[in-house]
């Protein structure tokens, strides 16, 4: 017999039918078992007069009856709630043993590490099950829209060079070059701007980036972003497809969007009313409403205490403002220079940033060497991005929205990693398995590696 | 005045226009000159009287008139070939020097690893360009076809275990645990098997997996894959939906598929048929179809000459016939059992191997004692995966399809690097940037780590 799915089962009442799926609460009122079973298209309830051996979480097949239950018994809590399946012939596919968490209900009050070692058992409850398909409708609807308004996805590697004015790298030792290695990418951006220099103008990627930092609430080891990239733009046509794009998700997603068009301030503006470049202009902060803003104008520099020197305050390849050119040649007012970088909020929280590029190689030497960068640095870490603008340079940039806080916001998670199928514990521990795992010296020795 | 894209232009003839993009071959015939212009949509001709200093790969903005040429000066090879644009002002945006490698042509002749340090420029080429905006097609269409069978596609992570029956792993060293270290996943075999076992039933991941192994034309250090995973399914499910999709593929993308239903053959029947399990069906090897073929059946194990011992010949999860466990149990003619293994070929290339996987634990534990793991490794290193089937497993298996090599064949193109953005080289080194690099010894320091 075919298997019929539970979420169809309403439809077939009278009918004999099959469904394959996990037990869950089983009710034993002495004549009769009530047995809930589940599928990933929903829940049904079954009943059986007969003596069985089944515990929650078992898989079982079960054929029966469909009928439909007295209008007193009906369960309008569920999809399924008007009909129950009165079992025939129920088979145990695969046995469960007793699951060392409870796997109903939210699993907000389990220890995390231990929902993270068992991570298949903890994304069997609905919270979760509803988080990671709510996730693959965001991302989906993001490449339909993108798709639409012709943009190419394109792959970019993720064993790459050390980029040293980012975050942490994780490195990847070379067996071929032992002693040398190669980092995890931060981020596409290097890759990115150097598509637009191959005569792509439409570039975006769902992509991975990795950063060796101490974990938190919205940080893991690798995340995923949206990540955009267009040629022959101006910052005002980002704004409007960033726009537009979130506009289609929410209209899609059945989301209020609490303000259309986004308010926009200049970061001065914003840290004049807000205090704050990551405001929330909601005026009930418990309104469910979607409340996204821009942040322009960025200063192009930031001042480092820790390191007693001026930084980039988004990334080194932001573009200062042409009225500003003159101050950045003859070091002048540095932390005042402005830029176009730009920041997209939601609900208070940073969800992206994004700017238009340097393309002149000598503008962005200037920006290297006021971050303190000598010539030598400048060459062996830029020097291919330099070269490269040598060769023709069409004006463009970008953004790169943080996938799993958006993802997280939509879903009313305040932990990115509830919205994320096997992340990594606050430990730096992987879900399921148990890595890091000690390296063998053989291993090392290929890598011509010791440990101290 | 707003940009219109290069393909547009035929649409506006006698109207004054605005075109940005790079400037092409440009053919000085004294007294008038012409340019050809390219941007992402095509390329146009246009025409000036004036002195210009543009070279070609400079980046331009043209304003000018639209213009139908003489019947006679058509060119049919080109999208805009009836029409000319009259230069009235031109910008050079971007100036470039000259390229180190020609950018027109198809560029096959180039030294590779000079083509791989310039790939900015590399990827300028129409063959480049197309083979990636194909690969964008298949992967879109891909997406289409598995969003539309009701499939989740869910990330992975690819920080992960050692899988010490695999290839060689990459190692990320852990800073928060010195001496420790990830491994790069090289396939997201376990996390989709563990999906399974979450109640998820249709997942699919376009996934990058990483392999340390030597390079050949159709092997990256990363490459793509189309992973696949279902539960209660049979096999033939799994065979009818990947042929469902690739016909799916070749119908959107009007490519000749060369017999359906795809032609099915036992491994036992292809060894002696074509003395080989990567056939290739076409009676004329240059037919331009796409030969598509099953192969079924593959034997559990094969013997390692190197390692004198057996080992799984698809992956140590595959599920052997019913028919061949009495034999598992007492080690009789081990390498006669069969399995659920089946592989996908195209035109003689393996594209992807898949399986119905064991959720046996115990017969899970035959299959690793079989291949010589000692119980203590089997708990050390699949310890996770038997705890994880004891919790209730459906019957679940999958498919992994190699993304690179089937952009290549679709492409007409014999290596997978001429699909891939940013290729590793022969020798292990990345596109434009200068990785592996050097580590330097504070970075090995905090990872506990130093040189040998």
């Amino acid at each position: 017999m075919q298997r019929t799915k539970i979420a169809e089962t309403v439809k077939k009442i009278h009918k004999i039918i099959k469904i394959l799926g996990r037990a869950q609460t089983i009710r034993d009122h002495g004549k009769v078992t009530f047995i809930d079973v589940v599928d990933e298209s929903g829940l049904v309830q079954t009943v059986t007069r007969e003596d069985v051996n089944v515990t929650p979480q078992d898989v079982v097949e079960i054929e029966g009856i469909v009928k439909k239950r007295p209008a007193n018994l009906v369960n309008k809590n569920i999809e399924t709630g008007e009909i129950e399946i009165e079992i025939r012939n129920l088979r145990i596919i695969s046995k469960s043993a007793t699951p060392p968490i409870p796997v109903e209900g939210e699993g907000l009050d389990i220890d995390e590490d231990l929902r993270l070692k068992y991570r298949y058992l903890d994304l069997r409850r609905p919270r979760l099950q509803k988080n990671l398909r709510l996730r693959h409708e965001i991302v989906s609807l993001i490449r339909e829209f993108l798709n639409n308004e012709e943009f190419v996805e394109i792959e970019t590697p993720y064993l790459s060079k050390t980029t040293p004015e980012g975050a942490r790298d994780f490195l990847v030792p070379s067996r071929l070059h032992p002693g040398k290695s190669y980092a995890l990418a931060q981020a596409p951006q290097q890759y990115k701007q150097l598509l637009m220099l191959s005569n792509f103008e439409k570039y975006y990627q769902i992509a991975r980036a990795f950063r060796d930092e101490d974990m938190r609430a919205d940080r893991q080891f690798e995340h995923s972003q949206v990540d955009i990239e267009m040629a022959y733009i101006t910052q005002e046509e980002i704004l409007d497809l960033v726009e537009r794009m979130m506009i289609y998700l929410c209209k899609k997603l059945k989301r209020k969007v609490y303000k259309i068009p986004f308010p926009k301030f200049t970061y001065k503006e914003a840290i004049k009313k807000f205090k704050s470049d990551r405001f929330d202009i909601r005026s009930d902060k418990k309104d469910n409403s979607l409340a996204f803003g821009w942040v322009t104008d960025f200063p192009l520099l930031e001042f480092n205490k820790e390191e007693n020197r001026l930084t980039f305050s988004h990334n080194p390849f932001t573009a200062p403002k042409e009225k500003d050119l003159e101050n950045l040649k003859k070091r002048k007012d540095l932390d005042k220079i402005e830029s176009y970088q730009f920041d997209l909020v939601l609900n208070g929280e940073e969800l992206g940033s994004g700017s238009i590029r340097i393309i002149d190689p000598n503008i962005q030497k200037e920006v290297f060497k006021v971050m303190g960068l000598s010539d030598k640095k400048i060459d062996e870490d830029f020097g291919h991005l330099l070269k490269a603008y040598k060769y023709g340079a069409p004006p463009h940039g970008g953004i790169a929205l943080g996938l799993d806080r958006l993802c997280a916001i939509f879903a009313g998670e305040i932990n990115i990693r509830e919205v994320m199928a096997f992340p990594i514990s606050g430990g730096g521990q992987t879900s399921v398995m148990d890595a890091p795992a000690e390296i063998d010296n053989a291993t090392l020795k290929e890598l011509k590696l010791k440990k101290l």
